[in-house]
C-alpha cells in the first residue's frame, strides 16, 4: 500500500538537477519524460511526434510510420519469450498502434565479447519465428562486438517502417464519452521478468505476454471500428500509458480497477513483490479508444483473438489531463507517471 | 610489415567452431562476415540487402533506402567529433552510398547509469548541427538506461530512412575498365580514435574525417557524373570495402598503392601503431567506381569540396573477385579483408 502511496507523489528529482543519468531514466516514467523534455527535445526541436514512439511520414503517395526501440531485456530468456521475440513484437507494436501495416524492420546487435554463438542462433532463430508470423521482412542489419564487461550479453536495436491503414489512430482524436478496452490481463510480461530475476517460483509459471499486436489490430480495422486511439503499455504500464494520453489530449480518464483484467498469480506476485499491476510493463496488451456504440463488437473481435477483453473506464472532460481510478474499496485516486525504477530492464 | 602479412593470411577461427563471440566478430572484417553467413543469413533469409549496410525498398510510388547501425565507438569524445556526430554522419552516409537523399533518421540510445548529463547534452547538440547541416529530420526516438557496469557510458543507434536519387548505384552496376576514386586521404578515423586511446602524440594532433558526404553525392548526381557504385570505407578501411565489391560483382579490381592519398602524419602514427592504413577505418570517405571518361570531372567535383581526391585503380576482368595492390616497391599483393579485431570500437 505505501508502494502504491509512492507512485502517485511527486517525484522530487528533476532531470536539470541530477547530473547523472539513473536508472529511472530509462523506465519509461516521468524520469524518462523530464529527459526527454530537458535533454533532448532543446536538441532535435519540439516536433510532438518525438513524443511518441513512431513518426508519422508522408514519402510520395504513402502514408508511412517510423519507430525505433532498442531492448535491454535481462535476462535475455524468460518463461514465454527471449530478448529476440521481444524486438520484433516491440517494433510491430509500436507500427500498430500508429494505425500501421509493419512493413520492414532492421536489426542492430550490440554483442559482449564472450556471447555464446549457440544462444544467438537461437535468439536469431526466434526473431525469424516472430517476423514470418507478422509477415513483416527485415531487410538490412549491423553487429557491433563491446568488451567483455562493456556490455550484458546481448542489446537488440529494431526500427520499423509500416503503412498507415487508417489515419488520425493519436492521442489528439480521443473524444469525451469515448471508453477505454484493454484486449487483456496485464502485468505478466514485467512479474515474468521479476519472478526469474529474483529467483522466485509461484503455484504456476508466470509466462510473458509478448506477442504481436499488428493481426488483432488489422481485424478491428477491417471490421471498421473507429478506433480513435492505440497504446501498447509497456515500460511504465497501463497507469503511465493512459496519463501520457490524458495529458496530450487534456481530457480526463477515470477507469475502475475492478474491471482491470489481472491473473490471480500475476496479483499474487506483485503484492509479494511489492508491486502495483498498473504499473507492470505488457509486451502483448493494447490499450484501445473507442466510441461507446462499438464497445461490444470490439470486445468481440478481441475475443476471437483468445483473450479476456475489458472496457475498463471512460473519457470525461471533467477532469482534463487526469487519470482517476475507482479503487476496489470504492474511493478515488489519482494515477501518475511511474516515478523511479521500479522495474529496469524489462524491455 | 609483420602486420601486414598477417592481414592477407588466412583467418583460423571459423564462426561455426567458435563457441563464443570474439571482439573481431564487430571488426566489419573477415569474421563478421562469417557470422552474417553462419547466423544471421540462416535466421533472416538469403535475400542479399542484408549483405550490405542499406536495403533497397519499393513503398507505393518511392524508391527508398533503409539502414542502421550502432555507434559504440570508444572514447566517446575524440579529436574531430564525438558518438552524436559520427552517429548522424554514418547513416546519412550509407544512405548517401545507396544514391539516397537522407530524409528521417530514429535515434536510439542505451545509456550507463551515471553517465554524465552534461556530456549527453553536448552530444545531442552534435547531433543537432549534424542533422540539421545536412537537411535531415531526427523524427523518433528510444531511451534505456542499463546499471552501472553493463555498459560503456553511451552507445547510440541510428536507423535513416532516404529517397533515391539515382537508382542502381550497387557492386552490381561496375563494369571492367571502371576506375575507382577515394575522395581524400584515407585513415584519419581511425588512427585519430587510436592515438587517444592509446594516450598517444604525434607531431600533430590527427583529426577524425568525420562529416556527412550526401552534399558530395548530390553534386555528382547533379552533373549527371555515371556513378556505379559508391562505398564508405568505414570498418574494415579501404581494403576490406573492395573486397567486398569485388567478391560481389566478381570482378578484379588493381589499385596502386602510391597513388593512395595518405597524411604523412596518419603514415607515421600507422607505422608505429602496426596498423595497415588501407585497413583503418574512414568515417568521411568514399570509393567511388565511375566511367573512366568520367573521372576528371569527378575529381574536380570532389576537389570543390576541398579534399585531396585521387584515381586510386581500375576495375579488371583477368582477376575475379581479387583485389590486387601495386606496392611501394613494385611488387603486387592480393587483399584480403580485414581479420582479426586490429581496431576495436572504433565507430
Amino acid at each position: 500500500m505505501n508502494q502504491k502511496l509512492e507512485f502517485t507523489s511527486t517525484c522530487p528529482v528533476k532531470t536539470q538537477h541530477s547530473e547523472k543519468i539513473l536508472l529511472g531514466h530509462g523506465s519509461g516514467g516521468k524520469l524518462t519524460s523530464q529527459l526527454i523534455e530537458n535533454v533532448f527535445l532543446p536538441s532535435f526541436g519540439t516536433s510532438s511526434d518525438i513524443l511518441h514512439d513512431g513518426a508519422f511520414l508522408k514519402i510520395g503517395n504513402s502514408e508511412l510510420a517510423f519507430t525505433t526501440d532498442s531492448y535491454v531485456v535481462q535476462p535475455l530468456f524468460f518463461p514465454g519469450g527471449n530478448i529476440g521475440d521481444l524486438a520484433i513484437n516491440g517494433t510491430v507494436n509500436d507500427l500498430a498502434m500508429c494505425g500501421a501495416r509493419p512493413l520492414y524492420l532492421s536489426c542492430g546487435f550490440i554483442i559482449e565479447e564472450g556471447f555464446p554463438v549457440e544462444d544467438l542462433i537461437h535468439i536469431t532463430q526466434s526473431m525469424k519465428t516472430s517476423v514470418e508470423s507478422v509477415g513483416v521482412q527485415l531487410v538490412t542489419g549491423d553487429t557491433k562486438v563491446v568488451e567483455k564487461g562493456k556490455g550484458d550479453g546481448l542489446y537488440i536495436n529494431t526500427s520499423g517502417i509500416g503503412m498507415i491503414e487508417k489515419e488520425r489512430i493519436s492521442p489528439l482524436s480521443i473524444q469525451p464519452g469515448d471508453v477505454v478496452i484493454v484486449n487483456g490481463d496485464i502485468g505478466c510480461h514485467g512479474t515474468a521478468i521479476m519472478s526469474v530475476r529474483e529467483n522466485l517460483e509461484f503455484e504456476s509459471t508466470i509466462q510473458s505476454d509478448t506477442q504481436e499486436l499488428y493481426s488483432l489490430v488489422h481485424s478491428l480495422l477491417q471490421e471498421n471500428i473507429p478506433i480513435h486511439c492505440l497504446r501498447d503499455p509497456t515500460r511504465g504500464g497501463l497507469a503511465t500509458a493512459l496519463v501520457e494520453i490524458a495529458e496530450a489530449r487534456k481530457v480526463g480518464i477515470e477507469i475502475d480497477e475492478d474491471k482491470i483484467p489481472i491473473n490471480p498469480v500475476v496479483k499474487g506476485a506483485c503484492e509479494f513483490l511489492g508491486l502495483d499491476p498498473l504499473y507492470v510493463a505488457c509486451e502483448g496488451r493494447m490499450i484501445a479508444f473507442v466510441e461507446q456504440s462499438y464497445a461490444a463488437r470490439t470486445i468481440e473481435i478481441m475475443q476471437s483473438f483468445g483473450n479476456e477483453p475489458r472496457v475498463i473506464g471512460v473519457v470525461n472532460e471533467q477532469h482534463p489531463s487526469l487519470v482517476t481510478a475507482k479503487t476496489f474499496i470504492g474511493t478515488k485516486r489519482i494515477l501518475d507517471r511511474l516515478t523511479g525504477d521500479q522495474l529496469p530492464r524489462i524491455c
